[in-house]
């Protein structure tokens, strides 16, 4: 590779982050087949103008998320996906990954009129590409981020709050005094139902796993908001259906929020009343929903699905107004911080930096939620 | 017991069903604990005047047929009940057996205005207590039935091909050309949603066990209109998808109508297509209704149950108008007679007699649909 003297090199810290230099380095993390993040992801650069043209907008990555889906994107288990382009200077069809993240502005074209330098930013639909240090994006493609919110509640806002508020809102008319229940209540979606259902004035039961530190979580979600919190083996037992209804005083269960499947969400299907609706947004256990014949015909039950990416392009306007709702709720501190694993990296590092950022934050994914941040 | 002279004899034939005589000795099936229908059931006689009052309605059942739902009901292991009360001169309450039949008027009280003798009607709704050989209604309590189909199909249009209607119309705006799917296809149900299927232009594949005689069966449904006949095996089998993607020209497949539940179920609705609805009106296999999480977030598939009495209930005027669409179907030859099996008994036979009348045709209730006909 030829030396260039620091001044000039277009990576440079000082030149990429504002508007001097004639072009940004970009980095993005990119695939050309499908398969395992470690094995197909890679890390390549191209050059973007650094000063935009008509209607585009030049973004810089605040932060990004690593979401399960975004994994099943890469390894092509997902229905939804970027399409394979050739691009990024790639000789093959590529597609960046991720969905989910934030950026500021850094400049904009001369007829870009929502946006300004220094603006934050979110994607305003899926298959964004969001894993990347830098991107030329259309403005209308984004939808502006007030900033009084943290950059990493904005950076998570799109999918799991967000699916949280539309499974709480959109399937049942909850009134408050009413009651959901819910498998992988410690989840990011569960966490956020249970906090966005108290502020509705629902009232919730979540079942998670038994562990050692049982009672230190149980503490943690009544923290924040959660009415009941149980085990699956409290769920799976007959007699326990008599203490909820003591808990609902004979008011009947009208949602339940699976993401589990299997035995566990069958148990949490008996407990809804009569004309109750079973929402199924994941399958963690990787066993069906199974639900007994006679909770269809005599109760009445209606079992559907639900996925934020379809939802936002099945009802206009839902993703604004969800994101909306909820940035209230997290600017009145309804909603807290959820817990987040910072994986930092400058925008300006080298193609390999990136790549081990975005690669560690892939191998810890199952510890918690990880963002690659860049700075 | 005091015999008395034939003539004043109130079982005699020549005078119950005519009103001349004071009063009619009418036999009704009648428990008063739940268990099997041979073990709890019980025939007795009381005397109904002859002359109905005011608003009532003297009638003489011609045919009532024996649902599954009955005997469940009779087992207790039915959540729709009637009321076990004391009547009919027993010391303790009990309850008369069968939802669904068609009675002649007899005679009329002073105020009824929409009936007259000879009339045809069925019940309003259900838990009427239809196995009895005479009965004093409300006539609020009652439907008119026009003479234009055979009595047979009077008295069994309430319950199966009403059934098969209203799923059919119901849950899914299909128009003609659409496709459904159902297992089950030779139940009663089943048999009545491919004949109201092919009145309404709607393509059907109707999903049956393997059978010696199998040629027959499939020769007997595509008669009655059946586009498409597959069995559980073929139904099973993946290749299976693409044999039907070509029936169906790639159109999705838009309802699924399950009777049986367990894998058959699975396998019928991953050939669903987008947004498509899985109904559920039995669980023949008593396995529950599996269904796959990727069905319910990727392909936005509902799965809801149908309950023809209290969809009775939830939707006023259904019931008229679903029967009335029905019968226009039987008098157009659309909709053809059910094979069905008659136990004939007189309407003044002695309480034995239609004692063993019921109790033959619910111990062959198995062998085909067994209808109770009174003369």
């Amino acid at each position: 590779m030829l030396r260039v003297p620091f001044a000039f090199h277009p990576m440079s810290r000082s030149f990429s982050s504002s508007a001097i230099a004639n072009s940004i380095r970009a980095k993005v993390m990119l695939y050309s087949q499908y398969g395992q993040p470690d094995q197909v992801l890679r890390c390549v650069s191209h050059e973007l103008p650094s000063s935009p043209k008509g209607k585009e907008v030049l973004l810089q990555t605040i932060a990004c998320p690593i979401n399960p889906s975004d994994i099943n994107q890469i390894q092509g288990v997902y229905p939804s996906r970027p399409e394979l382009k050739v691009q990024y200077g790639q000789s093959e069809p590529v597609a960046v990954g991720g969905n989910e993240g934030l950026f500021k502005v850094l400049a904009v074209g001369d007829q870009v009129s929502g946006l300004k330098e220094g603006d934050w930013v979110i994607p305003s639909n899926v298959n964004f590409g969001t894993w990347r240090s830098h991107v030329l994006s259309e403005e209308s493609a984004l939808m502006k981020m007030e900033k009084t919110i943290s950059a990493n509640q904005a950076a998570t806002i799109a999918v799991n709050p967000s699916s949280a508020y539309q499974m709480l809102t959109l399937f049942e008319e909850l009134k408050p005094g009413d009651w959901f229940i819910q498998n992988g209540g410690n989840s990011q979606v569960g966490r956020s139902a249970i906090q966005i259902g108290k502020k509705l004035g629902l009232n919730s039961i979540s079942i998670v796993r038994n562990r050692d530190n049982l009672k230190e979580l149980v503490d943690e979600l009544t923290g924040l908001g959660a009415t009941k919190v149980i085990t699956e083996e409290e769920n799976a037992s007959k007699e326990f259906g008599k203490t909820i209804a003591e808990w609902t005083n004979g008011k009947p269960i009208k949602l339940a929020l699976n993401c589990v499947g299997g035995d566990n969400c069958t148990n949490m299907v008996r407990k809804l009343g009569q004309d109750g609706t079973l929402v199924t947004y994941g399958g963690m256990s990787m066993k069906p929903v199974t639900i007994p014949t006679t909770m269809f015909i005599f109760k009445n039950i209606t079992a559907k699905g639900f996925w934020v990416s379809a939802n936002i392009k099945r009802i206009p306007g839902s993703r604004e107004n969800t994101i909306k709702a909820v940035q209230k709720m997290m600017e009145d501190g309804d909603l807290v911080d959820v817990k987040m694993y910072e994986n930092p990296v400058s925008a300006d590092a080298s193609e390999d930096q990136v790549y081990q950022a975005f690669q560690k934050a892939l191998a810890n994914s199952n510890k918690g939620k990880q963002l690659v941040v860049f700075s």
